[in-house]
């Protein structure tokens, strides 16, 4: 991704590897600061995971990985160092899955780096095909809705909702993003608007309470991320994105979920199995330190919504676009 | 309504007339301080209907009310005093109403104080009667959904969208009520939280973006305000209205509209003759003198939305309850 604005540009990940260190993006500091910090134990790495120094499921992963080959190059205890980071948090399944790769690569004396580096850009060259396929989808003048961050931040580079949006503005055609804040955590308003105004693509951030009234006032096309696709179609994301979907349906839209095929959990025969996340109320009635909600009044604060797949238009993964009906060809 | 919570509690309005003073609940501070503040001087009042110390339309037309009440007692000139008045703000049609009914009833040689006062407890009348019909639409044990706050506060007393659930709570009905936070202000976390927290009703605050997770899993009526209602019954109302009466649709949830008959514009064809008032992009991006979002990223903040009729089951009024195809009756 882009980073720094005009001729300082550059790019960067939100994650990597070098000189034995792992260095990321501060995400709890954007869009303030950018800040990079570096790591050189496996330990720290997990606690950057637990307190969302990252986040995004494929970021979690990389940092998983880049983890692990830190304890192999240090010869550390690698059961011990799987566990600290399979500990860090636990509902993104590319954590388990990432530390278990680099277990499997390393007792298969692959090299640990280049176990890693293989692990981070394939996640990254998925993304990429992800945001060719999606580009197709957008044509020149098209206004987009996303909702929550899909993009680079969560996916080391490029992003999943992100890819054909940067692609799209690649292929020269003018686009315009809104951008829904995504209450609680603002991940929409913190970290999509802030890759958009790097990339210099036209966006503006609404209140969550907006999208439908935007929507109706002309939105071309809504691509949204997930978190888990089940083998019916139905899907897991951030707070909100329900909502969006019944309006896109509503409003005759186009509705995409832009993801890997690793996010098909096709185990899970439907949306309804899917556990959602409760997170603190607190992420509702305080913002930073400061309560702002009648002291004695309860909140709730589900972290995902299940979209039923009826409400998707087309999945946009690396292996092409899959109406909901097709997922189970993937097999 | 109920100010105060267990054994200290009292009733109060939201705005009163007593010793030549208007006192009103300063908004603007709840839900953290209940503090009230008292004018004796009409540009005093201005001054907190323009900086939101009192807000809603009813509660507007109050002040504005008793403001001109101040002024005649005082024999100040009341054509000056309806100017400084009407100049507060500019969209909430009860301000101009208020202002001019009290220059007539002046100048019809009323008394000032019995003026006001009339025109203010027939706003809680209209209110009161909302509250029995509506009530009427609740069941025991009803999940209720409200938005923004059409409450007490808004209303001088007892409310419009908050009426029936008072009323329903009054008959014994066992019911909870769903608060979404209302962004970007937060009137339903800071002003309707508050409000049924004073009243011991079980409520909870929810994001915005979470109220069609919440819909889906069991509401059983939504009731909002409404800032404007059209001809062809059409309204307006707080940005967030329009997508909760989709999803209403979509999951088969009857959806009332609360309303007195003077928030009908008959002379209005239909919604989309409605100007959207845009408010502040600072609203959204900024929370007290904190900025929270990438400098040099706009934000669109629409006060309002406008719901077509076809999402209404029904206007809950002081005259009983309208279906949409039923405003025609009313002229």
């Amino acid at each position: 991704m882009k980073v720094g604005l005009g001729g300082n540009s550059k790019d960067m990940r939100a994650i990597w590897l070098i000189n034995g260190e792992v260095r990321m993006i501060d995400q709890r500091r954007l869009p303030t600061d950018l800040s990079i910090v570096a790591f050189s134990d496996v330990r720290d790495v997990a606690a950057a995971i637990r307190n969302m120094t990252i986040r995004g499921a494929p970021s979690i992963g990389a940092a998983a990985a880049y983890g692990m080959c830190l304890a192999a190059l240090k010869g550390a205890n690698l059961k011990e160092a799987a566990e600290t980071l399979k500990s860090a948090r636990p509902t993104a399944n590319d954590l388990f899955y990432a530390t278990d790769h680099m277990l499997q690569q390393i007792k298969d004396k692959k090299d640990p780096v280049e176990a890693a580096e293989s692990y981070v850009q394939m996640i990254v060259d998925h993304c990429t095909r992800i945001g060719e396929y999606g580009a197709e989808l957008i044509n020149d003048g098209d206004r987009v809705m996303t909702h929550c961050n899909a993009g680079a931040l969560a996916t080391v580079d490029v992003g999943t909702a992100l890819a054909p949006i940067r692609k799209a503005r690649d292929q020269g055609k003018k686009i315009f993003v809104f951008v829904s804040e995504t209450r609680p955590r603002f991940q929409g308003m913190q970290l999509t608007a802030w890759e958009l105004l790097q990339e210099g693509i036209p966006h503006s951030i609404i209140a969550d309470g907006a999208s439908g009234h935007f929507m109706k006032s002309g939105v071309n096309i809504v691509i949204v991320g997930a978190d888990r696709i089940t083998a019916n179609g139905d899907f897991a994301n951030k707070i909100g994105t329900y909502e969006k979907a019944v309006l896109a349906k509503e409003l005759n839209i186009p509705f995409y979920v832009a993801a890997p095929v690793s996010t098909f959990d096709l185990d899970t025969e439907s949306g309804d199995k899917i556990v959602i996340e409760e997170r603190s109320p607190e992420e509702i009635t305080k913002i930073g330190p400061m309560n702002i909600a009648p002291v004695g009044s309860s909140a709730v604060n589900p972290a995902f919504d299940v979209t039923p797949a009826r409400y998707v238009t087309g999945f946009i993964t690396e292996r092409g676009i899959l109406k909901p009906m097709e997922i189970g060809r993937m097999r």
